[in-house]
């Protein structure tokens, strides 16, 4: 006889939808901290979208300001994964430095990401600043990294590693401000894929050897 | 016998006069608006750092909004009038493109570059967005245009100008962010003109023609 299924949920299922109910949440702020910008954005607001009120958010997420924190994290900790990502590829430093920089720019022209480079620092507190801080030199120190194998391994070609690093987090950085999603961009209507390969094939123009 | 001067102003001293006051109240609020965000920012603080109280700020600025939207639309003029400047120059179009891309780069390491930059469009009404973003596309075609004459007299190679504009671009105003004009900069502790000299040189890498 086939057992009963109990209507109780397991540890693991409570923990995987409390994630889920998390994810939702942060997905609705930021979006919102996105288009209103941080002062604008209420978490009322925040709740309402979801059908939920704001003890709701408070109860996962904090108060406003460890809203926005959670959500640059994350965006954070999606540019420091692609990083490993791609420091565990085979191959020569200058594919792997394309590798990383095409996902780098991708998760820039998502909600996450958008919401790393368009939010003022002045935003948060000088605790929380640290802490991003603390994110973004690592994220710095990974391209600079892979940029010093490329000039080791003969695949790239540059001066200064530390102000290449900046020269193509910079250009990367910046569909953050003019990529529009929903029009797919005014860089020539490609999709955030062909964009960020697109881009990332200008800068490799300039770090690849010349043969 | 010499003459006695007068001791009222000439309509042209007077014009100085008001010109040179204006200007000091808008790099005392640039300043501010830097360092603690716009909505931190208050006139009562930029007034007192020259001096003197709110009334006059709005004598010669007006209110919050329109003090931030005169200084963004300061910081905009020089990016075009260095567009200007380059497009009058001789020779190839590639070089023309690199004095434009120089000067670029070091307003951006500037006050009024930096608020440029550093702004989120959500400080400003729907209005004043659109005059910034009128000024933003001039400054975009300027940049396009000097990369497609570069594509005509072959002094530059590039598959999408609008495209390699977005990529300049990101990649010169990302020193707004990172650029620390107290320390000369983590890009290996160079002047301004020094660090727009060598990001510029890697983006030339990439957008000279390989030979």
């Amino acid at each position: 006889m086939a057992q009963t299924p109990s209507p109780f949920r397991t540890a693991e299922q409570r923990s995987r939808d409390r994630q889920a109910k998390k994810l939702a949440l942060m997905e609705a702020a930021v979006r919102m901290f996105n288009t209103r910008g941080f002062h604008a954005t209420s978490l009322d607001d925040v709740a309402a979208s979801l059908g939920v009120t704001k003890p709701t958010v408070y109860h996962y997420l904090g108060n406003k300001e460890s809203v926005l924190l959670e959500c640059l994290r994350f965006g954070l900790k999606q540019l420091l994964d692609a990083a490993t990502a791609a420091r565990a590829e085979k191959g020569i430093a200058a594919d792997r430095l394309r590798s990383f920089l095409i996902v780098f720019a991708q998760v820039n022209m998502s909600d996450f990401g958008r919401c790393v480079i368009r939010t003022p620092d002045e935003a948060l507190s000088e605790e929380s600043r640290e802490v991003l801080r603390g994110l973004k030199r690592q994220i710095h120190a990974e391209m600079r990294s892979l940029i010093a194998e490329g000039q080791a391994d003969g695949s790239i070609a540059c001066g200064d590693p530390n102000l290449l690093a900046f020269t193509l987090a910079g250009a990367l950085n910046w569909p953050a401000r003019w990529f529009d999603a929903h029009a797919f961009g005014e860089g020539g209507g490609h999709s955030p894929e062909e964009t960020a390969r697109r881009l990332v094939d200008n800068l490799a123009a300039g770090f690849l050897p010349r043969s």
